[in-house]
């Protein structure tokens, strides 16, 4: 039996017998008399329902958006896996139980009125039914420019629009006598794409060494990011997956994170 | 009269008068029709809406969550600003009539339901109306651990968790014979800073060169982006501010783009 449930039987029990349950239990931590007040913050629209929308923790995506019950919510918060109240079927659903594509949520987070959440979490393959990574793949002004769109065309923010140009660039090929982007010489080039990144990493220090304006050090750093995501993109090495180092660093203090390395390395908290 | 208005009454017109508005107007480029058989095929619920998220197109925050009814999807088309139904003043409302805070939206998806749409877009200031960058700024894991939350901890993804962490170690003051996290150290020295900065890209490079793991590639670009992240926060230059510069680069043609740069630089798409 899932603990909430645990719970509300147990409230029950503890309500005939005059017992105050806050005082009895606390399962993984978490109390269950503040999980219960702040359940009652949130403001239940009169289906007893809140939006709920799944976002990924290192990429920002949205994954996708349904609706939670204070079941749906409680169940999130004690099993860590995001849940969702189907309307249709009239029953709780853990995005997934069926796919074993689970969103592993690392905080939730209310909004100012209290009546929309965020789980912010890490899937473990792609969201949507049809195998797309996130569900929001159809592009609006796409469609009414009477593009023709390849494939799925993700809500994808500044940084994954870059690595999918990048990615695009990578997978074109050069006809004979055409003239490659600066992306492909890059991509086709070891010598000159590590050249420009070190170049460009130097020309960033020189923006802080040499007290250059705001405006050239963002400039600099756009240059650095672009150059060592086409590496990236020749490793196959997904920005997403960088994060993740990042968050897995930061998120152990900088000790127990130095301690867990095999090597010594410079980063820490 | 906003032009969705304007062409509800031509469309009415046209009804009585046999008359195919489709092939007689075409507003900022949009076809009437198309406009109108796209919305046509989004799911509105029983009382016309679809849930519609604000997400800033920069960083991926999710800045708000509202409603929209047909009329306010037309106007966020129709205007570029996120344009939301009021379910308590039953009217529309676009994101920053009152406080100027507009959402400039670059690009509206819906998801596989249709049920569920996003509005990508950049947001002129604070979204909420609170003052808060976001409206997401109620860590539930945090209230549950009886956790003291300074100020308001808004849903950062790992990006900007780290960016946040780098900026609390700016602020803070290292006490006197007080050991400075290896962040405030590099922090309080430009020189050790850069040299890392250097080093890093070069060890970047390296597992290109050398042909090393792609766990390593992720690693050292890791730390590129911590220690270039460090400098971005000595030279007060916001992350955001670096995807803004990437994503104007990148939504222009190589060409265009490098036409209207001041000097000459390597960055094309």
């Amino acid at each position: 039996m899932p603990w909430h449930l645990l719970f509300h039987s147990f409230s029950l029990l503890c309500l005939f017998d005059d017992i105050n349950p806050c005082f009895l239990f606390r399962i993984k931590k978490l109390n269950f008399c503040q999980v219960d007040s702040l359940l009652d913050s949130v403001k239940w629209d009169n289906k007893g329902l809140a939006v709920a929308i799944a976002q990924n923790v290192d990429t920002g995506a949205i994954l996708m958006q349904g609706f939670a019950n204070r079941e749906a919510v409680a169940t999130t918060i004690s099993s860590r896996k995001a849940t969702f109240y189907s309307r249709s079927r009239s029953s709780l659903w853990t995005k997934g139980e069926t796919s074993n594509n689970f969103i592993n949520v690392h905080d939730v987070f209310l909004d100012c009125d209290r009546d929309s959440i965020i789980y912010l979490g890490k899937p473990d393959g792609p969201t949507c039914h049809t195998g797309a990574e996130t569900c929001y793949y159809t592009p609006v002004f796409d469609l009414l420019k009477e593009e023709e769109v390849e494939g799925n065309k993700l809500a994808l923010t500044s940084l994954y629009a870059l690595e999918s140009t990048i990615s695009q660039r990578k997978a074109e090929v050069v006809e004979e006598n055409g003239k490659p982007s600066w992306t492909k010489r890059l991509l086709l080039n070891d010598k000159l794409l590590c050249s420009k990144i070190r170049e460009e990493a130097n020309e960033l220090c020189e923006t802080l060494e040499n007290n250059e304006d705001k405006s050239r050090t963002a400039s600099e750093m756009a240059d650095v990011l672009y150059h060592a995501m086409v590496l990236l993109a020749l490793k196959d090495v997904k920005v997403e997956e960088v994060l993740q180092v990042l968050r897995q660093r930061f998120s152990k203090s900088g000790i127990e994170e130095k301690r867990s390395r095999p090597t010594q390395k410079s980063v820490e908290n």
